[in-house]
């Protein structure tokens, strides 16, 4: 056995196996697995737990996660009956949204907001956590934990849980305690500020803490460290005309906010949700402002070649979604990014407090918007969700400057991302913000209603804006003279939804 | 003219005419009334700018208020065609709610969260401010500005504004400014932590300060102060059964937590909403817990009363929502207060930082919920704004413990409070929350939407629990089999409020 991670004694003695951790794993158990993104997860635990199952013994946990897990938990689990509910985010693996869109018999879905669930928990919302099962790099003399790659809820849980299993895998990246600042809120009464006023801002520890005395034991494994698919890298090089059209308008809507002396030219720092377009739009900006910072839930591809590159100062994120040359420089090297690149706790990452003081430029995907201004960012036709809110209202609800990108129609046109009306509201027409469509900007700050309308029918797609502009026409005759601050079809609120549903198309069939 | 409440020569030399004042207000500029609920509105000035409209002249401005104004701006300006766009909530008066509604030449009412609108104004997204109208109690010799009775957005204004007219009003509180702590987040970068750590802490001045060269004038006038009869008390006295039940309910809930721990016996810090639900529960609260503190928006009379009482110990709040003997008296005798009632400015009574941090138990009304949590407490069927939605999200996305209430119908029963799917969406069900009618408390935490559904289905009304479960049944059947995370029926999204506004009823006419 190669012990060589662990230098304290202590922990040394509760080396245990993989099949010994997951015995302690009960039917009906509440346990958490709280990494951020599938990096980090306790593989070899989780696969002797499947073993047991496959081998016919009945084991449903409730699953407390930070984001997706490895596909041992996220698919296999979840297909063998593992999961009876799941929290709070999925993205990598079909296995936990199909389970959570089943009608019957599937899993119990928790779509709540990232930066919410360590209160939930510290709170008691979530029930006590019987097991944690946590992923770290090594052990020091004195007991602290090393983080590995991503953040988590780790802390908190570690505080929480009433037992802890260790799992280190050789493999993983040794030094990227470095990069990695570990704070919790304290308890309240009397818990205190954040102490965070810049992104740079180093408030923490490199390293978790955990009570020995309840640590069941330490798995070591040996074994490569495994991004699921998805993740990987869909960089702006790949972006197609209309993609490169929205970082463009995004940028001259930028540029126009400075000239106007609403925006510095030194940025404030910007989040970013994932994939291609935030990509392109990132890059763009890198062409045009000047000392970019990030302050970020999950890092880009495009965001770490920034860093190397030099267009971007420094990033702060709770975890890297994607892998790619320059991740995997990182975790090599982790001792070159200090200073660059630093990874915080989502409690952190995607603080209310934190987000606002530093006035966040956000900037994230949306399924649709309406005329109106509402935005849907996790479901289809109203009722599959597709990965969960994650820190979509975490971001919304306190940016400086709340920004939103879509395509303005998806499945080759037969959707329009621009509705009459959403199927589902995530973020609502009270906190306005910026649009960004490859046909332009909706501005809808200090607009009422109905001013805004004309904003989103400007960004709609040539094909959807007559029949947008018909319905708009008709709800405001329809809510007769006196009734009118919003005027919605009560009859068509699920019109163009059905038409999606049961024709593939959201244009009229007359 | 008598100058006693202006110590400060240099503001001496600026008294003007309510006439001269209101000459600097011309047709086309945004003007902002910072204050808080009505008391404190510049009435002369503003009924002087009146008296011009009335002679014929053509003014028309944007008007930045903190919440209601007095009844000569809110009616006497908008029925006169002086409005062009208002923010943020109106309660206290029809005129501004009537215009916001109106099809085609009304208002743009900007229903904005309330803490927000300050960031909203520093950071220029609402446009130049030209001329703030700003009521205070007197002026200091070295020029300071005392605060009368509520907080607002006031200094940011005087801060931000390019022009300021200040009035007095001889019959104000001079004394009131003792119980002020006003406080303005600095600018960014930079900006450090909100400093409060617990509901009675002092982090500010009890003066507003404003550059006497932006001063165009100071109007002195003396009247009764003035406030509007709905926000007059409605106690817990006059509550009837109903109402009664839900207190108890929700203290039987509270007690349980207590029990159970999750919340300490020493609650953390509660805002309330207006109106006698919240009284009620608020009058039952205090027959159970000790040394409750209020953290909150707006002051209930009950929770005045309980402060003389002796069953609150503290109250830190934006502004005093209703007129009655003891508001009388703390207008009297505020010395008197001092360690007990704290003024606070909406930004940071409404702060997410300091909501999150503190861990507000937070009791709000709500229009309806539907069977996943989603709720509206903004809208009638769809398309009338009500108020504006005020403080309901700063608080509902930060609190330690959201909780809404409402009886389960309306209307003499004409209209459930719990409905299939919510007519306009402000919380959403990412939220999880508690809400509670007569029937019961339904408990929204650790639940999936489709769990959700049974807890909802209880506290709704005997009447109309057999509909809303026939609904669910038939969108959980309707969704098919793999798409069924919020069963919903995209063909009846509107079908209840139809119904309510064409028939007057929600109950189905079959």
């Amino acid at each position: 056995m190669n012990l060589s991670r662990i230098e304290s004694p202590v922990f040394r003695e509760k080396v245990i196996t993989a099949e010994q951790a997951a015995s302690y794993i009960k039917d009906g158990m509440t346990v958490s697995v709280p990494h951020f993104i599938c990096y980090d997860s306790p593989v070899s635990t989780a696969r002797a737990l499947l073993g047991r199952r496959n081998a016919g013994e009945k084991i449903e946990v409730k699953l407390i996660s930070a984001a997706s897990c490895t596909p041992v938990i996220d698919e296999d689990w979840t297909n063998a009956g593992m999961i009876k509910s799941f929290m709070p985010y999925t993205q990598a693996h079909s296995g936990v949204r199909k389970s959570a869109n089943t009608a019957e018999g599937g899993l119990n879905f928790m779509d709540y907001r990232l930066s919410m669930i360590p209160e939930y928990i510290r709170s008691g919302y979530l029930g006590d956590i019987d097991v944690a099962l946590v992923s770290v790099a090594g052990i020091t003399e004195d007991g602290k934990l090393k983080p590995s790659v991503c953040a988590g809820y780790t802390q908190t849980v570690l505080n929480c849980a009433k037992k802890v299993i260790l799992e280190i895998n050789l493999q993983s990246s040794e030094g990227m305690y470095r990069l990695h600042d570990v704070y919790e809120p304290g308890a309240r009464p009397g818990r205190q500020p954040i102490p965070i006023t810049k992104a740079t801002d180093v408030i923490g520890s490199h390293f978790y803490t955990c009570d020995p005395d309840k640590v069941l034991g330490v798995v070591i494994t040996d074994e490569p460290l495994f991004l699921s698919p998805m993740w990987y890298p869909l960089t702006a090089d790949a972006a197609p005309p209309e993609v490169k059209q929205i970082a463009k308008n995004f940028v001259d809507f930028l540029q126009r906010e400075v000239a106007e002396g609403r925006m510095t030219e030194k940025l404030p720092p910007i989040q970013t949700g994932g994939g291609m377009v935030a990509g392109t739009v990132l890059r763009e900006m890198g062409k045009h402002f000047k000392g970019m910072e990030m302050y970020t839930e999950a890092v880009l591809e495009d965001a770490m070649d920034m860093v190397r590159e030099g267009s971007i100062d420094f990033i702060s994120t709770a975890g890297f979604g994607c892998a790619g040359d320059t991740t995997d420089h990182i975790l090599k090297h982790p001792e070159e990014y200090e200073g660059k690149l630093m990874v915080r706790p989502v409690e952190i990452s995607n603080n209310p407090e934190v987000i606002r003081r530093l006035g966040l430029i956000t900037m994230n995907n949306i399924v649709e918007a309406d005329i109106f201004g509402n935005i849907n960012s996790s479901h289809v036709n109203g009722t599959s969700v597709i990965s969960g809110i994650g820190g979509a209202l975490d971001f919304a609800q306190n940016a400086g400057l709340p920004c939103y990108f879509t395509l303005s129609t998806a499945k080759k046109g037969a959707l329009s991302c621009i509705v009459p009306s959403c199927s589902h509201i995530d973020i609502t027409e009270h906190e306005p913000c910026i649009i960004v469509t490859e046909y332009g900007v909706a501005d809808l700050r200090n607009k009422s209603p109905k001013q805004r309308v004309k904003e989103m029918l400007r960004i709609a797609h040539p094909d959807y804006r007559p029949m947008l502009k018909d319905y708009y026409e008709r709800a405001l005759e329809a809510c007769g003279p006196d009734k009118a601050h919003t005027p919605v079809l009560l009859e068509e609120l699920g019109t163009w939804h059905i038409r999606a549903r049961d024709n593939g198309s959201m244009l009229s069939t007359d």
